[in-house]
């Protein structure tokens, strides 16, 4: 049975580089000879994706709260059960851009679901699988929003949302790196891109040590 | 302000007769000047309507349980906020075919999701909100499959299942019942037409003479 695959997640709130350090850490760890499998949440499944767009379009009809942590954690439920947990298994490794810590930080921290509600639907869906590491991309909120607008394409609902917003989920983001400094390491984004990839490096290192 | 409405849920197995008799109660409120609004579960908004298919339709991967009962709950917050609640407000009547006892006795009792887990989501989206009244149809397994079967169109994923999937269905659902005598009245559903509408009606009347 081969070694199990590490699960690595990357977060952090807009503009905050995570388009552009995924093929870099994809492309760092295949150049260690390791198979990573690269996947985004919400979405990484067919289904997933469908539930997906039903989150991030606009609906004619308002979305609650309850609703939209429901349609995450479902949409969470078959990634893990149909992609994530099956490439572990076969000793690839995972690489998803965004994970359960964005629940915490956009439903929990922007919207106001209470923590203990996520924690609940993360013990339900995940039962105890926890990334092995999660980057977090962390910039001041002014620096992500000024690059975010200026990306091609519409900003989404998500992006829509005002600037307080963003900084409650930036606090709740910043809260969980505290809570658990084992599994989340903070990178400094707002620094040149060769100094957060090396950072990034040296976070990876220990991962790779104990292949 | 309006006096609040009545909610009324139909529930039951396969074959039980709810397509029959939701036009006759329908039409039973509506003779005694009450409004009544009609809906069904999962659905009701377009939202829950698109969440609906995403269950009902096959899918090209397994729905897990876990996704499953998510998107359920998903689907019911969307009907209570913009549907069942402003109508009851408003003072009129609900009535919906199948509602969260389906939940107990499909995901629970056919599927074998613990009841706690769904309790928590019950509580989680319903708050305090439970039918005023539940109709309960009940026929032997046997009778149920077989008129199920006769019907036009092709049985979905749901009524695919197995015998012994439908009699731990049947069994949750009566199990409700005796946890909640005054909530959810059992209506013998295999005796003639007019004798079902007539224990119909004669548990609608308590709930008349408090209008």
């Amino acid at each position: 049975m081969p070694k199990k695959g590490k699960f690595i997640t990357l977060e952090g709130g807009e503009g905050v580089g995570k388009t552009t350090n995924v093929p870099f850490i994809k492309d760092y760890l295949q150049s260690q000879n390791i198979p990573v499998v690269i996947t985004r949440e919400p979405g990484g499944t067919g289904l997933a994706e469908k539930i997906r767009g039903l989150l991030l379009q606009g609906n004619d009809e308002e979305v609650t709260g309850h609703a939209e942590i429901l349609l995450m954690f479902a949409a969470r439920a078959q990634h893990l059960r149909h992609v994530i947990k099956p490439a572990l298994a076969q000793g690839q490794w995972v690489l998803c851009d965004r994970f359960t810590d964005a629940t915490y930080a956009y439903q929990g921290g922007g919207r106001g679901m209470p923590l203990e509600t996520i924690g609940w639907l993360e013990n339900f869906v995940q039962d105890g699988l926890r990334p092995d590491l999660t980057l977090l991309l962390d910039v001041p909120i002014e620096t992500g929003m000024a690059r975010a607008k200026n990306r091609a394409g519409q900003l989404d609902r998500f992006e829509s949302e005002e600037f307080e917003f963003f900084n409650r989920v930036r606090q709740v983001y910043l809260d969980q790196a505290r809570h658990y400094p084992g599994r989340i390491k903070i990178i400094k984004a707002d620094q040149s891109l060769p100094d957060v990839q090396k950072a990034i490096v040296e976070n990876l290192k220990p991962l790779l040590r104990w292949q």
